[in-house]
């Protein structure tokens, strides 16, 4: 069942080397110590300038926790980070390195997870500085709440909380505090935050097989960060019990790990592992918060959700939960330089939600003019005319469009049509505003987008809807025939542009496109319109016919064979041909028995 | 094979809803429309405000690209998002709530990827919203360089540059230019850039079963964002091969899909594709840099590292190149607060990485100072005498000292120290400043870390640099013994602090916390410092018997039970108490011989 695990590296011993280049590639503001392989530190660029009269604040650990620590250095937070081995403690040295490379005359904390490990490396750098002169300062993390309290001293393990804690140790840090200062509002922090994990899957490590300890359905509560088993193994359950089990563990007050009470206020982070889904961690945010408020009486001031302290690729996410006053709450919103640290968290909080806004047009006059004229003047009469006669065409049509839709594609060209000519035909009688030609192709899109599915119907509303905001913006009550050239024009256009087919794509524009051409060209020829509209829709169906000679580049029939394609023309292009011929016809007939 | 997918959500068909109120829980300057389930649009909380003098940017589609696009929500990037189902383009009524929620006077831009689903619904929505009098604009993104040109007019995907497309646009909105002029600036981005994907497994939809299309050791090269099978399944390499191979395809004369020649600047985004760890992403990002430069002969100017356009928990990324010029820099550097676009990416780039720092006390004096004196101090030769005594003491507990070790831990205890000793004796005779004895201790200190491995070794370097350090900062050149007994508690409490034990716990602090003690209380009774060093000595032992009654609180002991410990003292406690009563006695000897 194992497998080597799958990862998009080079060498599985040079993913931290490797790791460390592509960051400070990415922010300019980031460099390290050049000391490679051994010495893996990130520090700020402007180290220099910043080391004359802050306080400097270092965390590290082992890696495999992206972006902690690295992500974190910048002004307003960490001054270096010190980078081990995945899952593996830094030596001595680089932290060393780290801590002379930042510290200046106000001193330097350290800001250490409860690993032995850390404690050790940390705490030896820490006092070999001390013993060189440097001032500095340790606070040991350790915000776990899945295990038992007195486990011997392998106590609580520092999860996800230490990025608040740094974020509060570098943001007092930049107000000038002294040494003591800022480890004791660290330190107040550390005291103040619980973190609890769950994971869906386990992390391979660089080179390594992949566990499958977490088979399907299963889900692992109280995790650490380095793969180790969590406290239990459950059944996966709905995220919403997933949070509210993982908020009372932190919460509970048999352990008592965390000084929070009803009433009090807290902050949140949703922190992913490394392989969860901003939408997964997002959801469990969504959860959290009202569990906190309504469950817990307690205020949630800040939310922060995101890949924070991950453990490889491991899938699921931790929470954490930290007590909040005014002092936290403003360390924490201080302006930062990290990368990693989110922005737009904090600021007022307005209603969540607002209504949805209504159309402009949903005014009292609109409504109005949706009605079908009692007296249609000379333009409402033809258009009447133009349009019955397209829909009875495309009505008759009906089998034919089926027929050779049958061959090159699903059949159903036909139906689809003749369903649009039919609600147009009826709403055209109840409510179309006939003397108002923008608004009336305007209805026919409606008309047609309420019963016609599938490509076709969009794009046809599309060809509606474009014409009708176009003669609405340039024309006035009478349409002339050049505008309505023009109409079709950019009609023509939307379809091109959000169908994206063009001439010769085997498509309804090969009907269109020639016939929008020959109008235009008749009328600046200076025919009249009847006879210009006449010739436009020969055009129309000699495009249509042409069709059976392209390769189709759209749509289902683009992989139909053109030995096939060639025995019918396209369906689309003879409908569009057909009801165009029957409006120009319809015009012609209405014209000749007025003369 | 296929199992059930296992996801951190609740109802899988609520994901996107469940989605954006976490979102907005998250981000205060976020809201939602109130139009659930259908309307799921995300708009900027201050979006009154903005649209009367600027134009509105909205993007969108199919939902599952997390944080794209609603986490790009913010002043000067997108006005709103408009959040389709997973992998499903939005509907137009949707999309046309969108544009009359965040568009003013100034009018609308359309940022749509093309799918036909997102090109029809967006553009449908265009239509309907200038027939109702909006001003409205679309820019279609299609950045895919994956697939041949021209493959009908499925064309090219939208991927991953959309994000920096929408970035151009927002800003250029930002400046307060007119809706033809965003329009263009955002047409002229979408034409500059190319994408193209590399994926190690495939995502899986909420609710639906894992695909195991991707078997072990295989990857997918040029695949799309919706699941669907890339250009080609190729055996997985280095990522710095694959990273040559993408950057290849987009950059291919033959395709010419982006303008981009050498001598030109681009902008890089390394686009994680929702379940690819921060650590892989900047391994790619840090190689893709210099194979731009070096093999492509392009100035990189920005680099954007993180996830941004997902495919729900696809592993792998996406890169895109985008030519870049100054009008582009501006905009992509301009500030917003849109709460997933990445900060700290723009400023001037120092060099990468810097020198190691040396010590601060490697100046010639400390140089000098550390060879053992000529002539030995009154002093420095009872520190000779102590030293040698202690060290011989150990050396000769050596077999004792592994035989109890042997009973609850692993043997070594005895080898172990023995080690640390003999470098001492030897170290002493070398180098050791005497008659400094500050500087003596801390050497102690460095012999025992060169040697001495594991635990112990690192608690017994801490030990004596805490005093050390003490000794520096609170001593003249001799040492009262006072200040010795006041070094001791610092050293403890080193001990303590970063070992994390303290009485009771069965180790080495439980005979030196009682010899401590003494100490201090006959020192402050009037006591010689001979007497009191005796009686402190006395302490120590009788404190590392009585840990054969202690339960192990830390180490490997914690795991023995108590029968057996009870048949041996601890082996840390035993050395420690011998090593001391070692040079307490060598002490009173010497006295004794001056006397």
């Amino acid at each position: 069942m194992a497998s080597q695990g799958k990862k998009l590296i080079n060498d599985p011993n040079a993913v931290v080397t490797e790791f460390i280049e592509g960051l400070v590639e990415t922010y300019p503001g980031l460099q390290y110590l050049d000391g490679f392989p051994e010495v893996k530190v990130v520090l700020r660029a402007d180290y220099a300038s910043a080391m004359l009269d802050k306080v400097a604040v270092i965390s590290g650990g082992g890696s495999g926790h992206e972006p902690a620590h690295a992500g974190f250095v910048g002004e307003g937070m960490l001054s270096a980070a010190i980078c081990g081995e995945v899952f593996t403690s830094p030596q001595v040295d680089a932290i060393l390195s780290g801590i002379r490379a930042v510290t200046g005359p106000m001193g330097c904390l350290l800001v250490v997870t409860n690993y032995t490990g850390d404690r050790l490396n940390f705490g030896l750098a820490a006092e070999q500085a001390r013993s060189e002169g440097y001032k500095v300062e340790t606070v040991i993390v350790g915000d776990d709440c899945a295990l038992p309290p007195l486990r011997g001293t392998a106590g609580r393990r520092g999860l996800a909380g230490t990025i608040l804690v740094n974020k509060i140790a570098g943001a007092a840090a930049a107000t000038g505090l002294s040494l003591d200062e800022v480890a004791a509002e660290a330190k107040r922090a550390s005291e103040m935050v619980g973190t609890m994990g769950v994971a869906l899957s386990v992390c391979t490590l660089p080179g390594q097989v992949t566990s499958d300890r977490l088979g399907p359905g299963k889900m692992e509560l109280g995790l650490g960060i380095h793969g180790e088993p969590g406290a239990a193994v459950a059944d996966l359950q709905p995220v919403e019990v997933v949070v509210s089990h993982v908020l009372q563990e932190i919460l509970s007050p048999d352990t008592n790990y965390v000084p929070i009470t009803p009433g009090n206020r807290v902050v949140l982070l949703i922190n992913g592992l490394g392989a969860t889904p901003a939408m997964e961690l997002m959801i469990a945010a969504g959860k959290a918060v009202p569990q906190l408020q309504l469950e817990h009486g307690l205020a949630v001031d800040r939310v922060y959700t995101g890949s924070f302290m991950t453990s490889l690729d491991m899938a699921g996410f931790s929470i954490s939960i930290m007590k909040a006053d005014e002092a936290i709450l403003q360390y924490l919103d201080a302006a930062t330089k990290a990368p990693h640290w989110p922005v737009g968290v904090n600021g007022n909080r307005p209603p969540a939600k607002i209504p949805v806004p209504l159309p402009l047009s949903h005014s009292a006059k609109s409504y109005e003019s949706l009605s079908r004229p009692q007296q249609l003047s000379e333009q409402g009469c033809l258009l009447e005319v133009a349009i019955e006669a397209a829909v009875i065409a495309i009505i008759d049509l009906r089998d034919n469009l089926n027929e050779w839709d049958g061959t090159v594609g699903d059949g159903d060209c036909g139906s689809t049509m003749c369903r649009g000519a039919t609600a147009i035909l009826e709403d055209m009688k109840k409510h179309y505003p006939l003397n108002d030609a923008a608004e009336t192709v305007g209805e026919i899109g409606s008309s047609i987008r309420r019963v016609m599915g599938g490509t076709s119907g969009i794009l046809y509303t599309i060809f509606c809807k474009a014409a009708c905001a176009h003669l609405k913006a340039n024309t006035q009550s009478v349409v002339t025939s050049k505008q309505w050239a023009e109409a079709l024009e950019v009609s023509i256009a939307a379809v091109s542009k959000y169908g994206g087919a063009s001439a010769g794509f085997r498509t309804m524009l090969d009907a269109l496109i020639p016939a929008s051409a020959v109008l235009q060209e008749r009328l600046n020829a200076g025919d009249d319109p009847c006879t210009a509209f006449l010739l436009s829709s020969e055009a129309a169906v000699a495009g249509a016919e042409s069709t059976r000679h392209m390769q189709a580049q759209a749509g289902r029939s683009s992989y139909i064979s053109s030995d096939i394609l060639a025995t019918v023309p396209d369906p689309g292009a003879m409908a569009a041909a057909s009801w165009y011929r029957a409006a120009a016809m319809a015009i012609k007939n209405k014209y000749q028995v007025h003369e």
